[in-house]
């Protein structure tokens, strides 16, 4: 196994570590000494099971009691209905307030069963084992967890913080290529809200990492999480700062939401929407049209989609932007940037302009 | 109206104030206070309704747009399936992160808004206001929040505090006898665990207390809320001394998963509880037999069953009691006495002991 990087988010006395290493899941050490009682409930999907559930499972010591739910693989699954298997499999196994909860699995898969874990018997303990560069890099991070609504992404959940993030980078390599652009996304992300200088970098070495270079990837894995750590330890429940981590996704989530979960990734819609968000920029805060037009390459060199659907209006995307998590009162809430590298919140009232930029 | 006492759940930036008086629910200028933003959803029942929702609805000033949930009547339908129905009515008012919940009800209703609070779009505000005497002087305080699920009771939910728990005792004269009585139970349980003063107070004033004197369940219910409001503010998640307000509950909710939900009043099951705990604290505490007799004569008066459900094995009761959350690993972790108004905490890994006391 190579080099073991260990990075912490610090929220006081709920601060946890995040492991990046390749071949992590067969160290069952690291898991271990994060997991208290001796029942262990691991959530995981159709897709994923087959590829690493008997090597992860067969990692624990045989004190531990190890309990199986395995959901359906995609987005349309992460309901209250789909959450209710995970709560009958913790009841049904008499799982204690001791149990942990390990999400083996990609963001459907950690969210659902962190918001399980902060409430069955009102919170017991989770771990996060993403599976997709998605999750490694953003949603296995910082504690948001839920479900979706037939109205709304996410609009159902819980801030939850896991004891521990474990990322085996070496689970990339069977990671396919759309899920992979889809991971990019999240990481381009990061360079355009706050980091010039790796903005850079991505442009550089986007085609190695679209190669799964295993040190392009670990460098940008481990240079995201440490954005987002730095984030949430300053702001974990969205009250500022956080909220410029959904640059991008207030655009993208009306996209998930109108076309039907799962149809398009998460990280596909939010390529549209940062290019929307970036579209709007230009006209409503300092972002040069060049770099509006290098934030929109960036993307379609890892084979992003830059354009909305075409079936979706304009009304489409305000009917669920006005339902949005951070709006306050009859403002839709935007993530905006003065330049890349630099992001700031913004209350539009005025949706006429939102039209004409999605137009 | 008269006197209005305020008691406060001091738990820092979250601390919160409860109100007691007559007539509470005409001021709303009480509650105005605490509603944030411009939206507020009242959720309540069938049976409330038609007694008390146009006059609370009428005392909010024309600024807030209100909008309401009126869910069935009873235990059986304090579960994910009606949950939902809270969510629905939020999305499909566009409810934004800035909307009070306000629970106007019972326990299901008050353990229900309070969930749909701590969940929806990660945590919006809440109210409490109580309107039966258990709510009152029990589940409207201290933050314990969810659903029941098939398998046990409250197993999904979360701790999440009220801004405020406005109780309004002219609410009890259309209470029925039956849910007075399940109110007296968690009253009376307050004095069993740490007030003999208090236990005494009742031992004297029970007549009274059934007959609805106003002054009399002031008193109580007072008692009763600053008892909670200490407990909670020490041990808000309930990692210690909280869990003596649990006293008679683990035996008291095996009878109610059991039978059906709803089918016993959750305070029936308690008084039921608490006198097999009685019994159990003769056999391994220090409770002498009087005052297991005087803690069911005191049950007896405030017109509770004493005598577990006939048709309820031994083994029916442990079924449920080796789930209950306050369990770690195998044994059942049980509230005792050592005397009237001085519990502790014990955990009993010997099963036939418990059976014997059930018998």
């Amino acid at each position: 196994m190579s080099e073991l990087e260990v990075l912490t988010v610090e929220l006081g006395n709920r601060s946890y570590p995040i492991y990046i290493g390749d071949g992590l899941l067969a160290n069952p050490g690291l898991l271990k000494k994060h997991i208290v009682g001796n029942q262990v409930l691991v959530v995981t999907n159709e897709t994923i099971a087959p590829l690493y559930l008997n090597q992860f499972i067969e990692s624990f010591s045989s004190d531990i009691e190890v309990e199986l739910v395995i959901l359906p693989d995609g987005e349309r699954y992460k309901t209250l209905e789909y959450l209710n298997n995970i709560y009958d499999a913790l009841l049904e196994s008499r799982c204690s307030r001791q149990v942990t909860l390990i999400a083996l699995g990609g963001g459907v898969v950690g969210d659902m069963t962190g918001f399980a874990a902060a409430s069955y018997q009102r919170g017991v303990n989770f771990i996060q084992v993403p599976t997709t560069l998605l999750s490694q890099v953003d949603s296995s991070v910082g504690g948001k967890t839920g479900v979706n609504h037939r109205l709304g992404k996410n609009m159902i959940g819980a801030f939850y913080q896991p004891k521990c993030v474990l990322i085996d980078t070496a689970i990339l390599s069977s990671l396919p290529e759309r899920e992979l652009s889809a991971g990019l996304a999240e990481i381009i992300k990061y360079g355009a809200i706050c980091d010039f200088v790796f903005f850079e970098w991505l442009e550089k070495n986007m085609a190695k990492l679209l190669l799964k270079d295993v040190d392009a990837l670990r460098y940008a894995i481990k240079t995201s999480c440490e954005k987002k750590a730095v984030v949430v330890a300053k702001d974990e429940k969205e009250s500022g700062i956080r909220a410029t981590l959904n640059y991008g996704h207030t655009f993208g989530h009306a996209i998930e939401s109108h076309m039907g979960y799962g149809v398009w990734l998460h990280g596909e819609a939010v390529s549209v929407g940062m290019c929307l968000a970036a579209k709007m920029s230009v006209e409503q805060k300092a972002l040069s049209h060049d770099d509006y037009l290098r934030i929109e390459s960036l993307c379609r060199l890892a084979k992003l989609p830059t354009e909305k659907p075409v079936e979706m209006t304009a009304s489409d995307f305000l009917y669920y932007m006005k339902v949005d998590k951070k709006n306050t009162s009859s403002t839709i809430r935007l993530v905006l940037l003065d330049a890349i590298g630099k992001a700031g919140i913004f209350d539009c009232a005025d949706y006429n302009l939102i039209s004409a930029v999605i137009k």
